[in-house]
Order: structure tokens, then C-alpha cells, then sequence
């Protein structure tokens, strides 16, 4: 029998590549297939959460520890052969092989690549050697969040850290050294927040502002100053700061380099393509951050390397490959975040499209920035909210919604990310049948209102 | 010119009535028609939120005012004649008049039935002249309110108050009383909270005991102690307790007495069954709580007073009357109210079909309860979550969905009635696109987790 196992080689042990393996292992199971799955990992942990390394940054959680979803030895006991520390370098697809490190070589039947997307290094961050200066780091591995976790502990109150980039990560890190009492600096390439359209990402900097960051925007960092290892000063055109640390957090690149010349098509930034079932070629399967997404609206591939999806496309992908029917039916571009200290708590969401979007899929979008509060007014829970709703003026197709607004008013965005979900329309977003209490909505739900006045004009 | 303006009759000045009264007039001004709304409400405050009392109750508003969206001066403003302490006693389709209390007969070219649901107060509250005892009363109008914020913050913490009836109203006014320090016991003839499954509705009763409530089962009251005037105690098959103030909330019933004779067809409750436009008969509409609504998913007829249902009803009425085209497109059956004293916080929200509903209409459905958490364990905002997730085995269609839990975890139903709206599958909901991040949900959100349970058991 053991000759007749299927035998798996995933290379990434985080959530697309693990999902992938562990519901391969339920589908076989209940199909009666036998599976060998071995995973090949680079790093050190496996399936924690990256996204809550900045609530580690800020002192929430105690220990990393509480970020990793399912250990390594978890994940033997399930029955997956596991090997940490194993960088695959090379893949042969005709002779079904890949190349570790170490010069190992693997046999596979069906690999599935779920390397993810490891954090941009800029060359102004690196030392001769090509390792960042001391006080310099991204934030996206384990081992980043627990270098991160030791320099805020570390530092004292009144340290200055200057975070490069403006994205998610960055706004997430802000909130996490603002809460810790240090002195903050944002430097932005663009105007911050590209998720988000203008007029509701300049919200954004002004609540980092009101809570005593300074943010610049337009700001395209040059060097640093070190004083030898340390990073002592941060410099851009236009500026410069003194810093004790800083943050890089301008992006991810898909891990995808030992797949050039295999003949597999990527995406100028080294992104896969697979399937909804998670094919790429033959044999060959792919999910997770080392992924474009489909985005439904408008049917574009799109780069989302978010865990949501992940988790998603690896489930389909492990189901599929041991003969299920599981497939990932794409994404309509939701995300959600938070900036949150002190007395300023500004939730921040997104759904579907961009104007720009919408204007390059052919619309012919109507926007309207609404504002409001999440619950009734007249109760102490009532906080301000903010909502940017756009239609097609043709269709009267709901196309995409942004929130920003107080408690309660982030996962909002989950109702409209259902009626785009749908194909519905801003009418089905003006006229279905959400919830009200004084303590929740006010009596027709902002949400409601902010869709209505896009549906009386369009 | 003023011999060609349509005079229109409302009567009741809430929601309802209000919104299609303004609505009238919005559309009435874009299609260049001439409109002469004359309002006729028996009461003495217009536009306002009853869902508000309980937290007027509480101490959670310094005024009732606040509780008022619209004063009549402000109506009268907009251009409506607005008459409160006006009760119509009796209608005349053929003459096209109603008649009120004082005798006065009023011509109307089309009439707009907006009365609502007075509270249903048993005998055993009346004194023999029919009016309450002191100490005991509804919870529904805005005169109600202010009598109990009034008797609340005169009474002593330790102060007696039963509460007879544990739906929503009956949760809402528990919390205040407990939240000022009141000995509380809520009697219900059920088992509680009977939009909710018996496994769902437990955990509520479950709450209001951890909070210090006494909330006793299967209660029909009998009768009350009086020393004449003022309630002393209340008695029912099973027990007794000494009572301060006595709160009645068992239910409300539509105020069309008025109707009867006139050839309409009510329910038997009394309520109206408009058509999407708000027609009932010609030249007569009707709207808000003396109606009932459509639920999409099984086309039943339901009684439901809620503002929301009023709000959207009385703005396609009051369009349609004015030569417009928007119409009421029904519900899904989605609400949600919460019970919240000091470390117990439940929010409680339903959404969709219950058991004994979906088996009525032919479907064969599974149900099963999840559990988890609002947030990611490791987060400070993580609190306790269950959801009761229901599909039909045969065609996957979501059929209904209820959530308790602590803070965020109520409007999560939004996204669920969203995909009951588009008459969606629970694979819609396991795998759409709901946002994450660590202070807003788990990886998998908590309400997919539940999808998916129930997903892959069909």
C-alpha cells in the first residue's frame, strides 16, 4: 500500500500552505486515498499570525508564543512531516523534483507551492554584509515580531522610531509605538493609505496627528545615519529625523524566484495564478500570500496577500488535490484595520472597488462620502462615523464601500461586502434589512443612508 | 390652483406616517404635484423613539427630547398641518372622510393609515375606571417613557420591580432596572426571548441571572396586590413577590378599531397588509407598526413593529402617493437589541427563518450552534461568541442565523441578512469575503466558522 501514497511536497508551512495540507488529510480520509504530505519550511515557526505582530509590538499579548495557531509538533502529531529550516532553491517539474538548501533533493507527486511573501528590504536599510542595521527591521515574520517586541520593551518612554510606509502595517505600528509613549514619525511615499480613497485616507493621517504622530507624506526615504551598526537617523528628500528605531514597512514580495525558468507563468511582481482549485501546472499548486486573488467585481487578478484568503484558497486547494470539489470562488477586496490610542479609536474598512478601479473596469461610478454615527445619537455609544459609497450610474451596481468611524464601525463592512458578494445593487444596500437598536444603529442604519443618498442621485 | 392640490389624511404622527407624509412631499416637489397633508395623531409627541425608553430608563439620556427626531413645530415647518390630541374614531371610504373624536368629519382625497401598536394592557393592571395603578405601566409611549424615567430615578437602589414579559422590551428595561441598582424579577409565560431558538434564548435568561435578575419560567400572571391605588405585589400560577413597580411589556396590537366596517381586510390581530407601495384599499394606505410586512424568505405575512420596517415603508408609501415608483421590497426578519449590566455584556441578534418557521415552509433544515470569539484569542478585545447557523439539506440556502455574544458580535448579523437578502446559500456565507483583522475577528471569521460547520454536514 505505502507504494500506491500519493506523496504531497508543500513548500511553506504558514496558513495557505498548511490549510492546504490539513484539509488535504480530511478530504483523503473521508475519500479513502492515502497521502504523504512532507512541508519544507525556511523559517523557524510555523501557522502563527502575522497580523497581530503589532499588537505584540504594543504589549497586548505576553508572549509570541500566543500567535502561533498550531505548532510544528502539532502539526507531525496530524501526521505531516515537517522540516523547519529547509529553503527549497530549485524545482524541476518535468522530473518532479525540488532542491533544498542543503542540495537535497525531493521527489514529489503534486507540489504545492505556499512560500508567502517576505517582507522588502530596502538597500538604504542594509548593511554591506545584507543585513539590516541594528534598530532597523520589517515586520512580518515571527522572529521580526520578537525582535520588535524586545526593542519597544526595551526602549524608553519618549524613543523615537520612524516607520516607512503608510500602508496597513505602518498605521498598525504607529498605533502600537504611540501607545507605548514613544515619539512617532510616518514618512509616506504617496499620501498614505492607497487602499483608501483620497478624501477618506486623509482621515487617517489626521487622526495619527491628533494623537502626536508626526506624518509626512510625499516623503521618499534616502538613507540613514548610523553610527557605524546602529541606525542613528533617518533621511529623506526633504527632510530628515534623528531615530532610535525604524519600522520598514513598504511592502511584500512574493517568494517565488526558485520557480524561474520551470516555464510557470508569474506576474510582474513574481505573483502565481492559480486556479480556483489551486492549480498552476501540472502538479503543481499554489496558495497564500505568494498568490495574486481574483477579485469578482471586476474580475482582475489582484495582489491581497492577506490571511483570509489564504486560509481559504489553501482549504480549496488541499481539498481538491485529494479529490474534492472545494473550490476558492475569489475575493471582492475586503480589509479591515485599526488606529486606536487613547481617545482616538478610528476603525478603518474597505470593500470592492476604487474609483480608479471602477473607471479602468469601464464604469461610470457615482461616490459620496456620508457621515454619521454607529449607534442613535442620543446614546453614550454613538460615535462619529464616516462611509464612501460608490455605484454605477448606468446599472445602479453597488462597486465599492469605505468606512471610517469609531466602535462599531469597522465590521460594517461586512454587510457590504455580502451585497457585492451578491452583484446587488446600492438599492438592495439602501433597502435590505439590517439591524437597529439605539445601541447599535441609528433607526434607518448609516450604512443605509449613505447608500440612499448615492441611489437618489444617480 | 389650490382646488387641484390632493389632500392627503395621515393618521398617526410616528414613523410611519412621518416618513410618507415627508416623503410625499419630497416627491410631490420633483414631479411638480401639489400636495395638502393634514396629520391627525391622537398623541402629544410626534417623531420620536420608543426604542430609546429603556435607556432613558437606565439614566443613558439627560431628556426625553432627545428621544424626539422631528418636533410638530418642526413638522409643521416642512408644510404639514399637523394636529396632535386628534383621534380618528371612524372612516368612510365611500365619502372619503374620517371622523374624529371631537365630531369633527375631515374629506380626504387619499388616506394614509399610520396608527401603530399601543401596548396591550391586561386586566389585572386596570383599576375598574380602566386606567393602571400606580406603579404599573407599558413601555411605549413617549408620555410611558417619561413616567418611568420619572418613577426610576425617584425609586430607591433596592427598589422592587417585576417585569412581565422577557422579549426584547422585557431584556431592554431589565438592564436599566439593574443598572440602577433595582431587585429585578422579569416573568415570562414562555421560556423568554421567543424570537430566538429555545438554545439561544436560555443563554439570555442566562445572563439576566448572572446579573442578579430572578427570572422565572412559564409565569402567567393571576393578579396584583394593591393598597387601593398603588401595586404592591404581583401573583402568578406558582409564586408571588412583592412589587414597587410593576412593567408590562407583552405585547403590542394595532390601534385600526377604527377600521372595522369599513370593508379592509386586517389580520387577526387587527394589522394591515399594504401592498409594496403602501396600498391597502383604493385611495387608502397604510404603513409602520399597525401592518404587518412580507418576509422574503418563506412570502409569510408577519407582525413586526420595528422602526426600521416603518421607516422604509412610510418613505415608498409617501413616494408612491406622490406619483413615484419606489416600493417596500420586505424583510428578512433581522433584529437585535442587547442586555448589559456592568461585567455581563450580551449583544443578542437574529436574522432569518426560526426552526418551527422553516418547517412550516416545506424546508428540511440542519441547524447547529458554534462557538468563539469576536476577536482573535490572543486580543484584549476577544470576547465570547456563539451562533446558531440554519440551511435547508436539499438546496443549501442560508434559512436563518442567530448571534449572542459580547461587544461586536450583534451587528455581525448584518452579514448574514445580507446573503438571506440575495436569497443566498450558506457556501455564500462560508466563503465570502468578511473583513479580518486581530481586534475584529479570527482568521476564519467566527460566523464562516459557523457557515462552514454547517456546510459541510448538509
Amino acid at each position: 500500500m505505502t507504494g500506491q501514497r500519493t506523496r504531497v511536497v508543500v513548500v511553506g508551512a504558514d496558513a495557505g500552505g498548511m490549510s492546504a495540507a490539513h484539509q488535504a488529510l480530511r478530504t483523503a480520509r473521508l475519500r479513502g486515498r492515502e497521502l504523504a504530505i512532507t512541508v519544507l519550511d525556511r523559517g523557524t515557526h510555523t501557522s502563527y499570525s502575522a497580523c497581530g505582530i503589532p499588537y505584540w509590538m504594543a504589549g497586548d499579548l505576553d508572549a509570541g508564543d500566543d500567535l502561533v495557531a498550531r505548532t510544528a509538533d502539532q502539526h507531525r502529531e496530524a501526521g505531516i512531516d515537517l522540516r523547519m529550516g529547509t529553503e527549497v532553491v530549485a524545482a524541476d517539474l518535468a522530473a518532479r523534483t525540488v532542491t533544498t538548501d542543503s542540495g537535497e533533493v525531493v521527489d514529489y507527486d503534486e507540489l504545492v507551492v505556499a512560500t508567502g511573501s517576505p517582507a522588502v528590504m530596502p538597500d538604504w536599510a542594509l548593511r554591506p554584509d545584507g543585513t539590516a542595521y541594528d534598530g532597523v527591521g520589517a515586520v512580518k515574520t515571527l522572529d521580526d515580531g520578537s525582535a520588535w517586541a524586545g526593542r519597544f520593551a526595551a526602549a524608553g518612554e519618549g524613543a523615537r522610531v520612524v516607520i516607512v510606509g503608510a500602508g496597513y502595517i505602518g498605521v498598525e505600528v504607529a498605533e502600537a509605538a504611540l501607545r507605548r509613549g514613544f515619539r512617532v514619525t510616518v514618512l509616506t511615499r504617496g499620501r498614505g493609505m492607497s487602499m483608501l480613497e483620497d478624501e477618506m485616507a486623509e482621515r487617517v493621517n489626521a487622526a495619527m496627528r491628533e494623537a502626536g504622530a508626526e506624518v509626512v507624506l510625499g516623503a521618499e526615504v534616502t538613507g540613514l545615519d548610523t553610527d557605524g551598526d546602529r541606525v542613528t537617523g533617518v533621511h529623506w528628500d526633504g527632510g530628515s529625523r534623528k531615530a532610535d528605531l525604524v519600522v520598514v514597512a513598504i511592502g511584500v514580495r512574493p517568494a517565488t524566484a526558485f520557480l524561474e525558468g520551470t516555464g510557470i507563468e508569474l506576474a510582474d511582481n513574481g505573483a502565481l495564478r492559480p486556479d480556483p482549485h489551486g492549480r498552476v501546472a501540472d502538479h503543481v499548486w499554489a496558495a497564500g500570500d505568494c498568490c495574486e486573488v481574483r477579485r469578482r467585481i471586476d474580475g482582475e487578478w489582484v495582489f491581497r496577500p492577506l490571511g483570509t484568503h489564504a486560509n481559504k484558497h489553501g482549504r480549496a486547494l488541499g481539498d481538491s488535490l485529494a479529490g474534492g470539489t472545494l473550490s476558492f470562488p475569489g475575493m471582492v477586496d475586503t480589509a479591515i484595520t485599526r488606529f486606536s490610542v487613547g481617545e482616538v479609536h478610528l476603525e478603518i474598512a474597505r470593500t470592492g472597488l476604487s474609483r480608479k478601479d471602477a473607471e479602468a473596469a469601464g464604469h461610470d461610478p457615482l461616490a459620496l462620502v456620508t457621515e454619521g454615527t454607529t449607534a442613535s445619537g442620543y446614546m453614550p455609544e454613538a460615535e462619529p462615523i464616516a462611509l464612501w459609497v460608490m455605484a454605477d450610474r448606468t446599472t445602479r451596481r453597488l462597486l465599492g464601500v469605505q468606512v471610517l468611524g469609531g466602535h462599531g464601525a469597522g465590521k460594517r463592512i461586512d454587510a457590504a461586502a455580502a451585497v457585492l458578494w451578491a452583484d446587488g445593487t446600492v438599492d438592495d444596500l439602501a433597502w435590505m434589512d439590517l439591524a437597529y437598536a439605539p445601541p447599535f444603529a441609528t433607526a434607518w442604519e448609516v450604512l443605509q443612508v449613505a447608500a440612499r443618498r448615492v441611489a437618489e442621485r444617480l
